[in-house]
């Protein structure tokens, strides 16, 4: 069976099989079958899709072509969470603390902006010394000390997932469900869980903009996950409209040290918290949402989440000053102004990916790989759908390194947040819980 | 605009402007674009198509990558005729010699087999010393002088073309028409043509196995030629079973000799005609069809057609004792043997694919570009759709180098060769005659 015919099978409609699947990912590892190949067959997936049998072929080979976490020794359960991405979308970062502070470990493997979604890393990187690039042994001594390590996918994990990731990246042919989720898991699954919830986004600025794409993702990895004896969980929350008020690195930060101090905006903590409570649960740490939901309100009153993250910031290099004084710790952009209403009004949207790809445009965020970014520069965004506003009122705040950028920025505002005269239907913030057993709708009731 | 974003758009069904596509292939051709940024495109090409204008761009930025044969000089109409490819064809070897007899340029390019089916190339190289791998000064001083050259793709003629092509056929995007005509109508603008003539093989052996494509392929390729000013008129015509009796290489230079001696299979007599008095009609040789037939049949029964094809020889460098002697002077296989009806019965199918792979088994065909061929090897398939045989009678002689591989073929003929008691529906050699002005079926009677 040779290459070409595999990619003709499946340009064809027709189904690949496991072993040969394997084979061809081994050997794309290798080096030994080409990038046109690899694409040609990745474009052809976009259209004909993959079964459940091809995906976890794909996820299995990427899966083997590197190391895993060695923590099976550990006696505490090993729960992750993984986001699909947007904008504002901060939620690992005090999540994480949070939930080791709760004794459960959290090797959480994240990864960086591109396009006009933000990456975990980069922001944790707008801390002063912090190490994102942890070797796995470094990693594994973190987890088993802290319980929690922040880190990026080292080389040793998937390298074929790393190989075709940039491949997909650079061949449009990164929006294909099976891709992703072998993708996803293929890292997840590295880090040796005894569990996994998946923050599957929906909406405007999101990857899956459509809501049979999530919970046909949601399900695909919760396939692969069950498969391989890691119980998987998936909430799909929204992202029509960025989350919390700070857009950027540096300012979401600041936000989620607020979070983790008791306060911060009432949408972000609710997301944080549902997807929390899942983690507990599917860490057998609670056996009901309502213990579960309980033991994170005391962990956060407590202080304890906020030690969590100042030990895990101090163990990776970085600023503990971040815990006390964020503000004064981080950078901070140049220019600083308000944007405002023009008239008296409902806030109808605010559109995500404008948002997002303003902060790319003032320097927070990627068009390439291998750029560099501004970690001062990025919004506080002040309106939701929803809001009520008198003309003059504040809707945004701008973080912009000089005037012209700040101009663009404010162009980029005006285009993204619109007002009118009718409340706009309301959207659950998380609005379905898909398991292996089946998909739940959520009541509205958790919108803020 | 990217090229990423490019291949998004079209992925997505939106339309590449033809600015944006000269400059992709430009790029391209440069080195300045990836292979596997091409063939994902390609792929997005082959499910998405493309419109008449992004064809036509693709088409001009693969011309325009190379040079043209200068034959604007030469008095007399210059006009090519091309297949889309088969088993059996070698329709080209007596129809180029025929027309350039009756006083028309033929500056023929033609490729190599590929896959299961023949090259003219190949078939031609069968003669000892026969080279087909000439400058375009040469090629076009042979055109002047003989009014015929039989060559492959230099590498002056569309550059671009040649590298997507070999790219596309690593990639299994080759079966994309818009692909395919900007392929073919890029190298055929090349030779400098006054006039083409597109023979589109239809059914089980042909690329197109469906008429409602060649039906498509035809007229992109005529409104190509036409807004280039080179009228241009496509036949459809049957490559259900295979065309004449002889498939492989030197025995397909035999019967193209019989061809020119006022003999051979019907049917290869009844196509060569059909085309080459289309070829007379757009040269302006003749004014109506009656007449040009009549021209072509004088051209052979007056040996003028073969002296011509003895003087191409001659020029080209082979051995002209294979116009008197093409059994002698050709390479032999060492085992020859029958193959016969086990059962008296009609001839159902004769399966082209089948037999051309067979050719491919005995050495006489390519899987990979850089493969060598044997000559010698093949088949001469006596049976046709409808032939009424009696147990014993020979339906087939396989050509073969050895014992093992007589026997494999004999197995492919067993699979290519179906009897039954009822005749199978006749199918017409000549269909469909296509122009710019609309297609016309064609009546039943053309079949042999």
């Amino acid at each position: 069976m040779t290459v070409v015919e595999l990619i003709e099978r499946k340009r064809d409609g027709g189904r690949i099989a496991p072993a040969e699947l394997r084979a061809l990912m081994a050997a794309y590892a290798k080096g030994e079958v080409p990038d046109y190949q690899l694409s040609a067959f990745a474009m052809a997936v976009f259209f004909r899709g993959m079964d459940d049998a091809e995906t976890e072929a794909l996820m299995a080979a990427m899966l083997e072509s590197g190391s895993r976490l060695a923590l099976d020794h550990l006696a505490v359960p090993r729960v992750d969470k993984h986001s699909t991405g947007g904008v504002g979308d901060k939620v690992s970062i005090p999540l994480a603390p949070l939930i080791a502070a709760c004794g459960v470990a959290v090797p959480m493997m994240s990864g960086r902006g591109l396009g006009h979604t933000g990456g975990t890393l980069d922001k944790l990187e707008s801390i002063p010394g912090f190490r994102t690039r942890l070797s796995l042994a470094e990693a594994a001594a973190q987890v088993e000390r802290l319980h929690c390590v922040l880190i990026g996918q080292t080389a040793e994990i998937a390298p074929a997932d790393r190989r075709f990731y940039a491949l997909r990246d650079a061949t449009a042919t990164v929006e294909a469900i099976p891709l992703i989720a072998a993708s996803i898991m293929s890292k997840k699954l590295a880090e040796g869980l005894t569990g996994l919830v998946l923050d599957v986004k929906t909406g405007a600025g999101a990857f899956m903009t459509k809501l049979d794409d999530s919970l046909r993702l949601a399900r695909t990895m919760i396939a692969i996950g069950e498969r391989h004896g890691c119980p998987t969980v998936a909430l799909l929350t929204d992202m029509d409209a960025p989350l919390g008020e700070a857009c950027g690195n540096a300012v979401e930060v600041v936000e989620s040290v607020e979070l983790l101090k008791g306060r911060g905006p009432a949408d972000l903590r609710e997301v944080t918290l549902a997807l929390g409570a899942e983690m507990l649960l599917v860490a057998g740490v609670d056996a009901d949402r309502a213990a579960a939901r309980a033991r994170l309100e005391r962990t956060l009153a407590s202080g304890a989440a906020l030690e969590k993250f100042r030990a895990i910031v101090q163990a990776q290099g970085g600023d503990p000053r971040v815990v006390d004084d964020p503000e004064g710790t981080l950078a901070a952009a140049p220019v600083r102004s308000v944007f405002t209403a023009e008239r008296a009004g409902i806030v109808q949207r605010v559109e995500p990916r404008v948002i997002g790809r303003a902060i790319t445009a003032l320097g927070g965020g990627r068009t390439k790989v291998e750029d560099g970014i501004d970690p001062a520069v990025g919004f506080l965004i002040h309106a939701r759908p929803g809001t009520v506003v008198a003309k003059g009122d504040p809707l945004a705040t701008i973080l912009a390194p000089d005037a012209a950028r700040e101009a663009e920025a404010r162009a980029a505002l005006a285009r993204a947040i619109s007002l009118g005269d009718e409340a706009p239907a309301p959207r659950p913030l998380v609005s379905h819980r898909i398991t292996a057993r089946g998909v739940e709708e959520l009541p509205v009731a958790g919108a803020s």
